[in-house]
């Protein structure tokens, strides 16, 4: 405790003390419940003599604002407010969130960090001994990666703290104020924060069913030589869209041509409904084209807080320096949970069992979007997202505040769209997080919010 | 699995997928043990019969690369490697790391998650609903601060993934590339990477015991005008200095004549062994002026990886936002378990144990590396650190790799000042990693490293 006391001042040195207390008390910084310092503790912290520290919180007591409890020490009075864990009102439905929190695999992941630290103890409650991650869990990404066609080096995986992790360690290794960088439009709305807040040139390029407008991009990257392309080329975020083969190959060339890093953002691409996913941009591209950012977040569990990326030996080393630069390393107990139970070929049957769940959700609320609310969708093949193009009339920022009132939520269009400018005519919407009677619920609200922005006669 | 097909090529496609998988079995990318997928789905993956994929499988069997184990499925041939966790050797006495492995909570910590999970189930293993951080673990990290005479509003508790974050979202968003920031000299190798990553103009002010030599200072801030004046004022890393009181003072005066923040990293300022510690910055300075960093990583366990920022009404927003662009949030179950830990006073229990085994550690460091070693120390009165003066001839840059030779570890003075200049004649040693018979053994060691470099004479 370090109450600053000015022993050479006019007041003596227990009402300075006594002071100190009842601002904190009264603020409610110190709240009912509170234990204060054994007055043997305080005295010796500031290094005054304890019957100084006894009279102030004799003063304290007197003004009822602390109590003494016989054998357990003194407390600010009142009751200790509980501590619940906060979370949304359990009757809001919302289409915002990205996997279904009931699918989450929490008894295996426990399961798993108990046996971990039963057998590794202290050895994993550490920093761990490599800044780019754990290498066992390094390996078996790699090799996770080569079931996907994906050819790497364990030595070229960077363990990051979840895949915005990766997405910063990158833009900020790789960019400077005011460069030039393209992205999508719209996009993945964290990535257009990060780029405001690293102050980046960001060039849209549109996106329709087929993913990317490559054929837009020549043209923007001549005039603009961009230092770094970022695509989330698979069940794009927030369209749904996938890139097709041949603009993915044309995407490559292009970046070639002017030598610009392809930020690959792999975030669902391995949750797929109807037949099989393209080819990952980085099994495509030669050596050193393509970074590569995958997560477990999304559909294990966001606490996790594990994703990784993939890159070639020379930017590597800045990205190592950058990893350690933002917060030293990723958590190792929940490295080294995660390689268990990845090792086991547990992630891959928790993947097969919510495709399985999650692709009659996508074509419920297709139907139920285009049926009750007359918006107009595209089913993605794959991934979280629903990108609903509204009716004429409707914006979107107003929708997503009058959903809220009527208690549900989906995310409006304007922040994944650079500057804003385009996305009040757009909304997307989670379609993996309901199950079938929440979905309906979900929508029922959606419609209200609806009426009570146009009145009954918008259906 | 995603493995780029060519439907029109001369190479049959059951040909194109074995090749494919050969390249990653003979790399080591799908190692020994690992598993296949199993025909019906690669064939349903790649969208091709599941004849071509058995004929792939086979081609491989027959080359001995893969085999078949009925009833489970297809493997690549050969036995599984253990996956070990890989921590230093066992008889490896280094003098590096932050708190002793031994003391942390292990039990209690991974109790406190299990009981958590039990409790709280998914809704824990989500985001969590603010990117600030759980709500309860910032009131009751203001209370503790309460009680050390730091007065804040929970809503000025910022969480951070360890307090490199912290660090990280503070230069980050209040720093350009080119803007000078005065550190100490020496100060943080992890915050001079990170300052070096971003670009900044570092300028140092010397250290003497009683901290910041704060007579330099005036003078520094008006011929640079810096935005940021970064200190360590107690236990200072890696001197182990604390700054005085009057110094205090005049740091906050100095920094309000030109305008600068001034960033307070008290990584261990609750870790004191001899009386009472000077007041933090935080509680001195006016509003809006410092901004407060702590952590739990360095006494709780690294693993943890949380820590806190407080700051005013106005950073805040930008930290909030820069917050989100690094990692989307701290994991919310280490929040909610530590949390737990810390309302029932667990925490402080923790610190007194660690400094009452702690201190004397230090002094028999202190006396061993005197007596043993001839070098120039002096006693920190907290922390973790010891600052040592080696003998004139006797770099310390050789000086750790002549230690690791002898299985032993330093941290060698150059990272910690700027542009590494004058770093040479120190090292610093962590005097709490280690009890006494390891400490004793280590001591011996570096005293066979300065014989390796300059004979025995040298003693």
């Amino acid at each position: 405790m370090r109450i600053p006391v000015d022993r050479d001042g006019p007041t003596p040195i227990w009402r300075q003390v006594a002071a100190a207390l009842r601002t904190e008390i009264l603020s409610g910084a110190l709240p009912p419940g509170a234990r204060l310092p054994s007055t043997r503790r305080l005295a010796a912290d500031l290094s005054v003599s304890r019957i100084l520290v006894e009279n102030a919180y004799a003063e304290l007591a007197a003004d009822g604002l602390v109590e003494g409890r016989p054998g357990s020490g003194t407390f600010v009075a009142g009751a200790a407010p509980g501590r619940p864990v906060s979370t949304a009102p359990v009757d809001e439905v919302s289409f915002r969130g990205v996997g279904d929190p009931d699918l989450y695999p929490v008894k295996a992941m426990t399961n798993t960090i108990r046996d971990v630290v039963r057998r590794d103890g202290s050895a994993v409650l550490g920093y761990g001994a490599e800044v780019s991650g754990h290498p066992p869990l390094r390996a078996t990404i790699a090799q996770m990666l080569a079931s996907q066609g994906i050819h790497v080096d364990p030595r070229d995986v960077l363990i990051t703290s979840g895949s915005q992790q990766g997405l910063a360690l990158v833009f900020f290794a790789l960019l400077r104020r005011g460069d030039p960088v393209v992205v999508e439009r719209p996009t993945y709305d964290g990535a257009l924060e990060l780029l405001a807040n690293l102050g980046a040139e960001v060039i849209g390029v549109d996106v329709d069913r087929d993913g990317m407008r490559v054929d837009q991009l020549a043209d923007i990257v001549s005039r603009h030589r961009p230092r770094l392309i970022y695509t989330v080329p698979t069940f794009q975020n927030p369209t749904g869209a996938s890139l097709a083969g041949d603009r993915r190959r044309r995407l490559l060339e292009i970046a070639e041509s002017v030598d610009a890093v392809v930020v690959e953002d792999d975030f669902v691409g391995d949750l797929h409904y109807d037949g099989p996913t393209q080819p990952a941009l980085r099994s495509l591209a030669s050596p050193g084209r393509v970074v590569y950012l995958g997560t477990f977040s999304k559909l294990l569990m966001p606490s996790v807080r594990v994703g990784y990326l993939v890159a070639d030996r020379e930017p590597m080393e800045r990205f190592v320096s950058m990893k350690r630069s933002l917060d030293l390393s990723t958590s190792l107990l929940m490295q080294v949970a995660l390689d268990r139970y990845l090792a086991v070929g547990r992630y891959q049957a928790h993947l097969a069992r919510c495709a399985r769940l999650y692709r009659p959700r996508r074509d419920a609320l297709v139907a139920a979007v285009r049926r009750d609310l007359g918006w107009d969708v595209s089913p993605p093949t794959g991934g979280l997202f629903l990108w609903a193009r509204l009716p004429s009339g409707l914006g979107s920022g107003a929708l997503a505040d009058a959903a809220e009132k009527r208690g549900t939520g989906l995310a409006a269009g304007a922040p994944f769209f650079p500057d804003g400018v385009g996305g009040e005519r757009f909304a997307r919407l989670n379609f993996v997080v309901n199950g079938p009677e929440r979905m309906r619920e979900g929508v029922r609200r959606l419609q209200l919010a609806v009426e009570d922005l146009h009145g009954p006669a918008q259906r």
